[in-house]
Formats: structure tokens, C-alpha cells, sequence
């Protein structure tokens, strides 16, 4: 059965950021507050704001908080007619009686009834249940709350060593951050190399790069606990040792906060995230949900994975918000590109890396091909890896990485555009892209690396 | 009938740029001496050399002719065993003898037989047939050698005022390389805005840009001859009036040189190029040709176009000599994709402009998107604009430009990589392009506009 929007319909909107309130703002282009009543729950303070803009925050690079929030509750009431509430928590969901139980902060219980519910609650950290974890510098980055907190504390006690905990791209970002403020950085992770999104021969130019920032990067170590003193942070404890800490930046990832849907019953995938299809309808009629909250259709493996980016959450919930207003939308899929810098260096990939492409089953070749971002006797020419992977046989584009300075990074589009395409890396190698000496060898990195990789298959 | 090689055969290449020499050299890397022999016709002193690089030498931002050499005669006769004959002029094509009739710059005539013959006589600049325009300081652009003059008469003459006539890519690049020079610079245009591969609402920032940059710009206005003292130019003339120059850039474009060919009794097509397949053979057995005196075939009218660039003229050579030596490649065609910067502006396009769409038969919908580099709140964000055209009905994108600044041009790839694909702008809109706030906005520039003409379509 299709909730579909008659008279006077009410939706209500589970989680005030980027995918809450693209959904309800785009419900409210196609239906008016005649037709669509719509009421946003946020238990924080902030709707709509940039997660992924909140290492720039720590840095200083972004000066002010209200720098990262695209819109607030005020604009959604006043340009929008969306009820947004503000320190409202959903603690259940009803399926039956149609309604959400809400604990606002300052106590209240009420319940909202609705329609349409949608599902944005977002991510939450890996647990990292540790002795130690409670003390006073160990800093969390995921919510606008966190970062804002995390740059106070910063400012406060100008720590001169950090820890970073996990190197993926948050850890990178915040490495970055920490650097950028003067401040000596560890970072810790567990992985043979940094950023376990890539392989470890593309993981490596990232770790010698941090090396030559200066960053100490100690791998395959775990962390056991931490070390204080008078509740405040002092060291990192690992299997390997004890390191010094005046403040620790937790970067170990987040899971999906699938915990108020599975409650209420609604269907979890094997990922941990909420199972929605295309047009991001949950298992129950009327309730859908997007964002970091959900799991998405990979292209390529053609399973279910968690890629908790704020450029997925936006088209979901643009895509949730078009169906829910009586439109047709549909959400294509993830490919998993990313992208970061590091003091200059840009990290990206998309795709299936090599253990990722052997896990889904794929027979892959790759080649990692050195070139520059500009021909090599134009001035500013920079290094750049290109790396490709592609099924045997086939030929067909499995995933690429990129690592590189100036104007390296965002190539990886490039690859995300021919990989969503189901491309051949002979095809690819063909392909018109643009060549002047300021941008490109006349012979374009990606060329040469699709050529070299479609040798080999 | 097709030519084979046997025994010991004999490619003979008549030009020593880009095509001429990938076929040589791709030839050799399947072939060694004892199978192919290989002989290299060069009229000029120069092998290989990136024309695209001239403007940079005429600037000085590139010091050195050797640095746009990739490889010099002797690097390929040394590594590649082509016996590569510099100041070597083919004049004759005798299909039926299967010779090529040859005069040297020293005054020599002769012949050399071939079982295949590789044409890759590249372009000539359209003739400028105009009073006065053998006056000294009337500067050509197009081989290494004019690169070499210009570059001279500069240096020599230091002028303080110079013309540009036309602004495509090159006349664009040498109002940059004048510019940077101390020079002041007019460029004379007889189109409505410059870069007319662009829809003028596009080339009207590239002109305000020019502007800003203190570059006057003429436009619709034609040259009708230029006036000189003592056969040293000193102005040029045009219907509207006369504008004083030291020294005059010629930048108004190329036309291929097929003459050659079509003596011969190659088939020459409707553009004027040497017709080809997309194994890059012409209607002669054993006769291929590659690069700007060739016509290709355009992915998007499905017709034929010229499109003298090096970035082909390497893809075609190479796939010339796989063919020649033995093995089985295909050019897949163009889309006319290209890039240029002038101090700082980007611009690039690839596919149909309006008026080409027009032509080919199109009825499309197009829409112009400004957003920014970065995320917004991130620094250095730059301002850019992205315009995409699609068939109305089909949403099939046919085109696509980019004016900006830093980091805006090379995003013309993705539209390049979308176009070679076919994909609709719907698709686009939902595509899986990386996002961090040092490198875009959460919606990309490209998404954004690939869902508004979408919505037009």
C-alpha cells in the first residue's frame, strides 16, 4: 500500500540534518503547508549543518560555527513552513498507531502523529569502550556539538601533542586540523598502511607524505585505554606502548543509528543499516528513511553497503522528499568515492579496492601509474598515482584510487563517472578527455592507466 | 585488401609530430627491425614536440624549444631504429608505384618505396590572404619553428602594443602569453563574443575576464589588412578602424593539410580532412593517416569532424601503429573536448555548443549553473559556471562548457566521460562524484546542473 499525500497529510521528519531536511524541504517544493504539514524533530540544536566541514572548524581554516550550517530552524519555519523542534529526541516509533514518542530536553514527553514519517537519525560512533574513555581532551568529531566542543577545548588548553585515533579520512582531516594549529600529531591505527580505503601501496605514499608533515604514524597498533590525570587526558595506551596526549581526536568511524527503526520494526539489512529500496522506502508503508541511517545499493558489488557521506544523505533525501510530495525519484546507488587532503595532498578512490574486489568475488588486475597533473615542463607540474583496477576478462572498471598534489584529487570523478557507467578500462582509454599543458600530459593519467590496466586483462 | 607485414616490410610516415610518430614508434614496439623497417619524413628540424606548448614558449613560462621535444631525431633513431629524415619534404604519392617522391632542403630529390604509408601532414593555418600580411612581426603560432620566431621577434623588437586576431584556445593562450610578457594586448574577433566554441553567454565571462585583465577586445569585427613601415608591421586594419601593433599574433586556426592526400587520390571528406576508419586506414590498402590533417568521427552528430589537437593526434597514431604493426586497435572518436586557461581563467567545453546542436539537428535545453569550487564556507572557494545542453525529450546530454577559475576547468571531464557514455542528464544528476569542502560544494556544480536541465527536458 502507497501513503500517498490526500487533503491535509502530516509528515514528520526524524533527524533535523542534511537528509532530514532535504526530504522535508523538498516535500515542501512539490506540496504546500495547505496540502502537507510538516514537523522536524532534531534532538541537537543545529539542523542542516556540514559534518564534513567540521575538521576545518577544529582548524580554525572555517572561523565560525554558523559558517557551517546551511540553513537553521528559523529559516525552515519562516521559508519553508517546516515545524522544526529543537531539542526534540524521538525515543519510539509506533507503526501501528502511526505516532513517534518524543523526549524533549527540557522534559516534556508528547507524541506526534503522523503520515509519512522519515527516517534521518544519522550515524553514531564506533563504540570504543576503553579504560580511560571518559576523561576530560578525549574528543569526538561527529556532530556540529562535537566539533564545536572539540575546537573549545583545543583553544583552551593549547595541547603540544595530540593523538589521533584511526586513519581513515576523518583521521587524515583531523591530522591536518591539528597540524594546522601547531600542535605535534601521533595518529594510531590498526591498518598496514593509512587510509585502509585504498591499498596499501597507495596507503603508503599517504603515510610517507604524513611523515614529511611531520606526523608520527604508528600502525597495526590498537589502542588498549587511555592514560589521565585529575580526569583529564595524558597518553594512549597500545599492545606497543604508551604515547602522550594532551588531547586524543577519536577518527574510528560510525555505524548507522538504526537502533530507534529496528525497535520499531522495521527491516535492518545485514549491513546494520535501515533497508530501503530505490525511491528510499523502508519495509513499512508511509515511513522512509535516508542519509547515514540507511544502507545503499553499490553498483558494483551489487550488494548493500554504509557509505556515511553527507553527499549521499542530500540525494536520498531529496529523493525521499519527491516521493513523499507525489513526485518519482529515484536513488541510483553508491559507488563509495571519496575524497580528502592532507596539507596539500589529495587522497581519493571510488570503488572496489583489492580486498574489496576480492571479497565481492572479482578476479581483478590493477597497474598504478605515476604521472603529473600538468605536461612535465609546465611550471607547477605536481606528482601524481593513478591507480585502476578492473576484472579480468572482462576488462570492466572495478574501482580506482588517486594520490597526488595540487589538482590531483578531483580526477577521481573521472573514474566515478566511468564506473557508474559499467565502463572497460579499453574503453576508457580512448576516452576525449580535455589536455592543454597547464591541466594534463597529452596524455592524460587516467588514460594511461586505463591503457596499461586494459593490457593486463 | 589488406596490407600485412611480411618478411621484412617498410613503413614510410610522411610528418614527424605527434601522429607521424606514436604510428613509428607503436609500430616498432610491435615489430622489430628485422620485420619492419621504418622511415620518417620531417620537412622541418623537429620531431614530436607538443605544439600545445608554444604559447608557453612564446611567454617564457616554458625557457627552452627542447623542453616541448619529447623525443628529437636521434632519440629515435637511436631507441626506436626509425630512421627519421629531418628537412625531408614529401611532394608525391604514387598509389599505383608505391612510392613517396621526396625533396630535401638541401636541394636532393628522390623516392622512397613503402609497403605501408603512414600520411600525418598535419594542419596549416587558414591562409590570411590580406594586404600587407607579409610584413615582418605578423607572427604564426602553429609549428615549433613559427614558436621559435615569435618568441625572437619579441625579444628582440620588446613591443608595447600587440593584436591578437581571433580568440579561440589560441588566440586566448597568446593573449595570455602577451599579457605576461608587459604587453598590451588587443585581440580582434569577428565573432559576437570570443571563444566561439562556446554559446555566447559563456564567452561573455571569458570576455569580461580578458577585460578585468586589461586585454581590449574587439568583436565582430574582421581584419582587412594590417600596415607596416619600412615592411615591419605597425597596425591592423579592419572595417571599423585601425588598431596600432608592434607585432601581430595570428591565431585564427587551422585547416588540415590533406593536399597531398587528395593528389594522391586519398578520399578526402566533406570537412576537408583525409577520410579514415576507425582503424585509422584510408581508402587506399595500406595507406593510413592520423592526426590534424584527418577528419574523425564526432560520438555526438555521428558525423565527421576535424578537430586538430594533440591529445588525437597521439590516440590516432598509436592505434595506427598497432594496426600497421600487426595487431587490431580502433579510434572511437571525438567529442571535442578542450581546455585553455588565460591568467587564471579557465575554460573548457566538450560536445555541442548551441548553434552546433542546432546544425546537427538537435532540439535541446540547456541551463548555465554559477556555483563555486569549494564548499562555499571553505577558502579559496572560486566562482564557476557550468552549462549543460541535452535533447529535449530524451534528456540525452549533447554538451557541455565551464568558465572558471581554479579547479573549474578539468571538471569538463566528467561531462566528457558522461558524453562518451550517452548518459542522460537525469543519470547525471544522481551520479556518485567525491565530495569534501576543500574540493566542492555537496552538490557538485556538475550535479546541480545536470538536475536543472533535467528538469527542463
Amino acid at each position: 500500500m502507497e501513503h500517498t499525500v490526500n487533503s491535509r497529510s502530516r509528515l514528520v521528519v526524524v533527524g533535523g540534518d542534511a537528509a532530514g531536511m532535504s526530504a522535508a524541504s523538498q516535500a515542501r517544493r512539490l506540496r504546500d503547508s495547505r496540502e502537507l504539514e510538516i514537523v522536524a524533530l532534531e534532538r541537537g540544536e543545529h539542523t542542516s549543518y556540514s559534518a564534513c566541514g567540521i575538521p576545518y572548524l577544529v582548524s580554525g581554516v572555517v572561523p565560525r560555527k554558523q559558517d557551517l550550517v546551511a540553513r537553521d530552524p528559523d529559516t525552515f519555519r519562516r521559508d519553508f513552513a517546516i515545524d522544526v523542534r529543537t531539542g526534540a529526541e524521538a525515543t519510539g516509533i509506533d507503526l501501528d498507531q502511526r505516532s513517534v514518542a518524543v523526549r524533549g530536553t527540557g522534559g516534556g514527553h508528547w507524541t506526534e502523529r503522523f503520515d509519512h514519517l522519515m527516517v534521518a537519525t544519522g550515524a553514531v560512533p564506533r563504540e570504543l569502550e576503553l579504560p580511560g574513555c571518559a576523561a576530560a581532551g578525549i574528543l569526538g568529531v561527529q556532530t556540529l556539538d562535537d566539533g564545536i566542543a572539540a575546537r573549545a577545548f583545543l583553544d583552551r588548553n593549547q595541547p603540544r601533542e595530540a593523538v589521533v585515533v584511526g586513519c581513515g579520512y576523518i583521521g587524515l582531516e583531523m591530522a591536518e586540523a591539528l597540524v594546522q594549529r601547531g600542535i605535534r600529531v601521533r595518529v594510531i591505527d590498526s591498518g598496514e598502511e593509512p587510509m585502509s580505503a585504498l591499498d596499501p601501496d597507495m596507503g603508503r605514499m599517504v603515510r610517507e607524505a604524513l611523515q614529511g608533515m611531520g606526523v608520527e604514524v604508528h600502525l597495526r597498533e590498537r589502542v588498549t585505554g587511555f592514560r589521565s590525570q585529575r580526569d583529564r587526558v595524558t597518553g594512549v595506551l597500545t599492545a606497543q606502548g604508551e604515547y602522550p596526549a594532551e588531547a586524543v581526536i577519536l577518527g574510528t568511524g560510525v555505524r548507522p543509528d538504526s537502533d530507534l527503526a529496528r525497535e520499531a520494526g522495521l527491516d535492518i539489512g545485514p549491513t546494520g543499516g535501515v533497508a530501503v529500496d530505490a525511491r528510499m522506502r523502508t519495509s513499512a508503508p508511509g515511513v522512509w528513511a535516508a542519509g547515514d541511517c540507511v544502507e545503499s545499493f553499490h553498483r558494483v558489488t551489487r550488494g548493500p553497503a554504509v557509505v556515511p557521506l553527507g553527499t549521499h544523505a542530500n540525494k536520498q533525501g531529496r529523493v525521499a522528499g519527491t516521493n513523499i510530495g507525489g513526485g518519482y525519484a529515484r536513488f541510483e546507488g553508491v559507488l563509495g568515492t571519496a575524497i580528502t587532503k592532507v596539507c596539500g595532498l589529495e587522497v581519493a578512490h571510488t570503488g572496489l579496492n583489492e580486498e574489496e574486489a576480492r571479497r565481492a568475488g572479482f578476479v581483478s588486475e590493477a597497474v598504478a601509474v605515476e604521472s603529473t597533473s600538468r605536461a612535465g615542463y609546465y611550471p607547477g607540474a605536481e606528482r601524481m598515482t593513478v591507480k585502476l583496477r578492473a576484472e579480468r576478462g572482462s576488462g570492466r572498471l572495478l574501482g580506482g584510487q588517486i594520490v597526488g598534489w595540487e589538482n590531483a584529487g578531483k580526477r577521481v570523478d573521472v573514474l566515478a563517472t566511468a564506473l557508474w557507467n559499467g565502463m572497460t578500462v579499453e574503453d576508457m582509454a580512448g576516452m576525449d578527455l580535455s589536455y592543454a599543458p597547464p591541466f594534463s600530459p597529452v596524455w592524460d593519467p587516467v588514460l594511461i592507466a586505463a591503457r596499461k590496466v586494459a593490457e593486463r586483462c
